[in-house]
């Protein structure tokens, strides 16, 4: 088995990419414009590209690598076979592994980027040491990753952990990205808090802090840090709504803790705090002692989950 | 490996047992009493007689049995580690593999009763050719069994699957069995189907036949199939519920299949409309191709899915 591995994790605007031994130490980390004109058929050769340069620069032999790793945003098969992925321009089915394996002549394995990220972070960040866990993405949407027994749970067609869009709430008029009403990602993402945020300012006139500037995830919990009042009911509603959906996660896979991540866990252990409030209150008894805790890795979670794909 | 293998369905009131060939054929299958007194001490040595003497009577080695699995109403781990089941009495944790193989001298394993049960239907009933499926059963409760790539999904403590406690409904007032408000089995077991038709029932005066006798799930959808208005409002009433559940597990598991069985089930095909209809409206676009079906095993997956966990 070679020394070495690639993870690659494909973004709408850049693609990150990370040279790692097989102990998952990163030894060198670059990106790359993702081009998405001409339907993103530039994106894998530009890739091949720059992992075929980087291993010359390395004075690395192909017989030294164990293997790249690649996540992309969209459903991925476990055969490697991708189910368009619209942010890249991706719109056609095609077998991302054969393909990028036909360019570097390497093993390749491929995953959807929130199941990989979620890899990452039971790897080498927030879920070290458990091998059944749950990654929560709270970013401009909300995303998950679910780790069984050590290895991705990927689904019949590589839509497994599409946490952000079970239903949470029947009271719901505005529409989701997906087409649906009353998603957990209408209340619980970046977006979302905003949204939350905005319907109760405007439903009361008592003071805040909130009232002065651009409201955002991170104003909502910097003010809920300094006591304002409105800014606990905003992270108050924010909790019930995520901590009741992790709490029907919970009761469907058992799993050994939640890792929470993405822009809007920067606010800290605080969101926590709201989470576990109502997650207690609606869990099945026997997942009330499933642990939280926040994402370490940030935006590296993708190319170490990528590489800890190709390392066994 | 033997030729054949042992599967038992621990119940409440009897322990069924099956003698099978490894390729799944049923060769023989009997019943004995469960006895639950004396925190249910009798019950593995009673199996463990049972099982021998049947190997007696048909003149079978132990060399020549592949394994025995075995199925309990309760939480059990990968290791065989039981977390108390309070129907057969065990109010401690205890290793049931390592139990059972010290009494009867052959290889034992172990699974939750509604997991393996599911098994037994991927294996030999509704479930057959395909590894993903989650099995519903709709009967006194609400269970559950979810099979990713043919293995049972067992979780961290072995509580995977208790979809019959997810939270669906936050205007409920009485409370579910597990002491939690609003649980999915409060509207769709066979005794939430009762209370949904006595509340519809007792809400209006339009004409029905089940204003005539006993209220159950079977009298309500027999008279769904004779076009009875209040029992079609019932039965509406159980598949938003239904529906709504599974296309949030679907949204978190994407499944190939979920196989419908338990007494409710008996209704027929009548009850997938019904659920169709509202999982349709909730699920993420990714997961809208599932599959439904209904379980064909009936009382008999247990022992099924029991032998199944002992042939690889």
């Amino acid at each position: 088995m070679g020394k070495y591995c690639f993870g690659i994790d494909v973004g709408g605007t850049t693609v990150k990419l990370g040279l790692f031994d097989v102990s998952g130490n990163v030894l060198d980390k670059w990106e790359i414009p993702t081009v998405t004109a001409n339907k993103g058929s530039a994106i894998l050769p530009d890739i091949a590209e720059s992992v075929l340069q980087k291993m010359e620069d390395k004075n690395i032999k192909k017989i030294d690598i164990a293997g790249v790793g690649i996540g992309v945003p969209g459903p991925v098969e476990s055969s490697g076979m991708v189910h368009r992925a619209a942010n890249l321009g991706w719109d056609t089915n095609f077998n991302i592994k054969n393909d990028l394996e036909n360019l570097i002549g390497i093993p390749v394995k491929a995953g959807n980027d929130a199941n990989i990220a979620a890899l990452g972070e039971m790897w080498k960040g927030g879920g070290q040491g458990h091998k059944n866990l749950v990654a929560v993405t709270l970013g401009t949407g909300v995303g998950g990753g679910i780790i069984v027994n050590g290895t991705i749970l990927t689904g019949a067609i590589g839509a497994a952990g599409e946490i952000g869009h079970i239903h949470i709430e029947d009271n719901e008029t505005e529409k989701c990205g997906c087409g649906n009403y009353g998603c957990l990602e209408e209340y619980t993402s970046a977006t979302g808090i905003v949204r939350l945020a905005n319907r109760i300012l405007d439903a009361c006139d008592t003071s805040s802090v909130l009232r002065n500037g651009e409201v955002t995830s991170k104003t909502v919990f910097d003010a809920v840090k300094t006591g304002d009042e409105v800014a606990m009911e905003i992270a108050d509603q924010f909790g019930k709504y995520l901590g009741k959906g992790l709490a029907i996660i919970a009761s469907v896979l058992n799993p050994e803790i939640f890792v929470i991540g993405g822009g809007v866990s920067k606010a800290g252990d605080v969101i926590l705090k709201y989470i576990d409030k109502y997650y207690k209150t609606y869990v099945f008894h026997g997942s009330k002692d499933v642990l939280f805790t926040l994402a370490t890795l940030g935006n590296d979670a993708g190319i170490y989950g990528a590489a800890k794909l190709v390392i066994e």
